[in-house]
């Protein structure tokens, strides 16, 4: 279906009206109107906002950024730990019009600017504890007319060289709540996110509203969220679109939480509103559900969870992440996948009817590793070098191909990227994986991930689970690094877990992997380290690895 | 949001995919492939297809389509039952880019016979067992080039003297499996239904794929489905889609059942299938489900349907269906909103998780009987006579006005409807309801049934539910007739339960409704009967009791 669509027998229905996200606020305010908004603030109290009064917010919101200068096609950054107003920006922004640019605030300043710079920026909101970030940019920006300060505390109490500056509740408070939002096409730009991939530099995807509501509907139905549900927003909402949630949440009508700010160094105390709040629902990475399981292991009461789920997303969750998970709260670990160009959900793991029936405990935990099968909406492929479709039988690897209604269909104004999409419309993944014969996908690697040792494939990734599937082992990766011999071979970096330090040996982890990969396979280095390399988004970076490690089988 | 949209900035989204109806059930053949589609046979056994199968069946159905002569923008019509074959016409006919049409099967022959002419109609897919209708109007039907005969018979036990035949089945078997689905613009037809209004000739609804694929999420969303649930089609295929469950099941993956072919005078063993097959979810009128309920009444065992869900619509349920099913069964009627013109679900009554705590039973109970809130990605308004919005105070009643992407825009071909349109794209529903503070709708009456008495409004509606309260009836319905002196004057329809006949009299009834109505609103006549008269979808037809009653007054 990748031609020129052909036009059959006329409708009668109103096609021409537009999907636009902010009629999901107003569907929420109207609708459900008393739900709650909570968003825990700087000093540890929380704001509680209902649906009517976020979406009152939101008006003034959008009435004080076109009195600011802000106005249809602008592009305004947001530079914000997830909190009340980062949800706001994500209202009250695309509803003029303007373009919701999600900024990392795990970036260098470089690629920051570089951001802000490619996207011609014109406004950025920046909460209080991050102004020193945006001040580390400003003078590079040139296209930056002002910057709105999201803060608590009055404008006098705030010190920073930005300028112009605004305060935002003060602008909240002088605008009107009436509005009559603009009818816009919903191909118009809604929001948009940079990759940060470990290559080259930031590229960017801009999603349209059409995208954004059609995502929503999905993201709504796979999540199963009915409004007894209670939500909370972990995924940073820098990263694609915050994973949809901030969307899907307004359609259903659940509670709402947003964690704030958070210390890096103290990710398990995100745990708390879990009881507190009485979460249902999550959505985050590994990176923050594995800290949060150790904060609850620590409680001398264990929280009942039972009946939650919590999707998980950017890196495999491990085995004892998710039966820890299950066996001390009685919560569901949820494997998806996706990627800032897909906004992200592409594959959801959940165990079909007839294979609970079907399956024993051992292969249902197995089964739940994988990435899961396609939502509804999208194309999906698996093909080889030849682009041709691999087998459905779960070992036949390939290049993970996307296409559909929230996939990007390019980078915006990004020469030479062209080539990351084919003919017919798809999206080149570049993640390697299989399909099996009940369609879940099984992530194995990053095509370029894959170690060439001898002309033969080993996936990293596998290496890294089975590493990590050690007792000892608290964290594990694996990357191919130059061999004169063979071209690349494996070297494993471990962690060891604090009460095994010093009582594992290289050997010990080889001889673990030999149970289940081929001698040939086996790493010739295991190099034990107190950190493993990530990116910003909390992955392994393979890059700085085989950096490291370039010389050490040389 | 009515005037013409205007663009922002340009999205990197791949908005020119197009949303079709086809890769719904592309998507359940890939990602549910074994679920279950179960049909119930004219003898009372069951056909069992898994979704791969029923997809593989689908493809060879638009194969042969187009092997007969159908194509591009054909319009096909069934006449059938809920049954596997119908299901897969929902696919096959649409996915080669015609139009299904829906065809109901209780139209007398004249009203049948305008529609399939109204339409020029090429082909009808018809049951064995409705032959006859077909039959009746063939030779009214130029345009009809040929019938295909839906059976488990071979063509030469069929009798007939429609021609030219195909026999459904030989079709597929001849039929290849490979097919290269067309790329259909999004705004081209899906299917078409007419309306049954109790005035004026059946119009035309033609619903585009793109109307379809929304509202199927939406469904999905709503009726709270997932794919451990078992949904049973009650609800004719040939009103409103279907009410969009059959696109809803295949995007959820839920395991489908079809009743077959029903018996009107047996309506209470469509009831036997929640047993047998596990039913959780379905979708119908009161006028099945309280013939299934007096079923289950009659059962020596009450089966447990803890947790189902029902959604109601049509006509409102009475508080002793909702509370009787609850109490005997445990399964939940949820009352829904919408028709042929919103494809349809507009509105659904689910009590909110703080009402949940907040209102007492009484309350609960009293509550579910109104229509419940809008869904999302619908704009819904209730104006006065002056198509000003009224007060959401629960009481301020007017017409309900509703746009969106799966309201019709117009009716096919049908000069002078625009009327039922506003100048901002609106549908007039010619309900008349109210809306609470908390979004709640409750409709009332048809703005054209709302009883004029003396300058004051009588709501024919509330009549009939405060009659249908009293313990010795089982239907009643209530119209506004002529009178000499107050233009208009109630008189109620009554049937009196067979243990209460002849111990019921006129004044107990009135006397009954004196606790809940002004004396002035009180009924001057109430007339027993044995049934009331009612429309081919269960309503009650209220020309027909105002014709035969008009001199009741006079």
């Amino acid at each position: 279906m990748g031609s020129k669509p052909i036009m059959g027998f006329p409708a009668t229905s109103q096609d021409d009206y537009q999907l636009n996200v902010t009629r999901i606020l107003q569907h929420a305010a109207r609708s459900f109107g008393r739900q709650e908004v909570v968003s825990i603030k700087l000093d540890g109290s929380r704001s509680r906002f209902t649906y009517a009064q976020t979406y009152g917010r939101v008006k003034r919101l959008a009435n004080a950024l076109t009195t600011i200068g802000a106005g249809l096609g602008d592009r305004i950054g947001v530079l914000d730990w997830n909190d009340h107003r980062h949800l706001e920006a994500y209202y009250g922004i695309p509803g003029i019009g303007a373009v919701l640019l999600l900024l990392n605030i795990r970036l260098t300043p470089a690629d920051l600017a570089y951001v802000v710079n490619h996207a011609e920026t014109k406004f950025i909101l920046v909460d209080e504890t991050l102004i020193p970030l945006a001040e580390a940019i400003a003078g590079q920006c040139p296209t930056v007319k002002g910057f709105v300060i999201l803060t608590d505390k009055k404008l006098s109490e705030i010190n920073t060289k930005l300028s112009p500056i605004y305060h935002y509740e003060t602008l909240l408070n002088e605008a009107k709540e009436e509005i009559e939002w603009p009818n816009l096409d919903e191909r118009s730009a809604y929001g948009a996110c940079y990759t940060t991939g470990t290559t080259g530099r930031p590229k960017g995807v801009y999603y349209s509203h059409r995208n954004v509501c059609l995502h929503a509907m999905s993201i709504g139905t796979n999540a199963e969220m009915t409004s007894r549900d209670c939500y909370y927003q972990l995924v940073p909402m820098f990263h694609a679109l915050g994973w949809g949630t901030p969307h899907a949440a307004f359609i259903i009508g659940v509670k709402y939480v947003l964690p704030g700010m958070y210390n890096i160094m103290d990710l398990g105390s995100l745990a708390e509103p879990l009881v507190s709040e009485g979460v249902t629902v999550s959505a985050g990475a590994p990176a923050l559900f594995m800290p949060m399981l150790e904060y609850i292991r620590n409680l001398d009461k264990k929280p009942d969870l039972t009946g939650a789920r919590f999707l998980s997303g950017a890196s495999e969750p491990s085995l004892t992440l998710m039966k820890d998970y299950f066996n001390l709260t009685g919560a569901e670990i949820v494997h998806a996948y996706g990627a800032t160009e897909t906004t992200p959900l592409v594959t959801i793991n959940k165990i079909k009817p007839w294979l609970e029936k079907e399956l024993s405990d051992v292969e249902k935990w197995d089964l739940k590793r994988k990435q899961g099968y396609p939502v509804v909406g999208l194309d999906v492929k698996i093909v080889d070098h030849t682009e041709k479709e691999v087998p459905h039988d779960g070992k036949s690897p390939g290049e993970i191909l996307i296409r559909g209604p929230w996939i990007t269909g390019s980078y915006y104004n990004a020469p030479g990227s062209e080539t990351q999409f084919t003919k017919d419309g798809y999206w080149r993944s570049g993640d390697a994986g299989t399909m099996d014969a009940e369609g879940y996908i099984k992530i194995t690697d990053r095509v370029k991930d894959l170690i060439k040792s001898g002309g033969e494939w080993i996936s990293s990734v596998d290496m890294e689970n089975e590493t990590m599937a050690h007792p000892a082992v608290m964290e594990a990766a694996v990357a191919g690094v130059a061999h004169p011999k063979w071209e690349e071979r494996p070297v494993v970096l471990a962690v060891i877990r604090p009460e095994h330090k010093g009582k594992v040996t290289k050997e010990d982890i080889v001889a673990h992997l030999a149970k289940k990969f081929a001698k040939w396979q086996l790493p010739d280095e295991v190099v034990f380290v107190d950190a493993i390399p990530k990116t910003s988004v909390g992955k392994f970076d393979k890059k700085v690895i085989r950096a490291q490690y370039k010389d050490i089988y040389l």
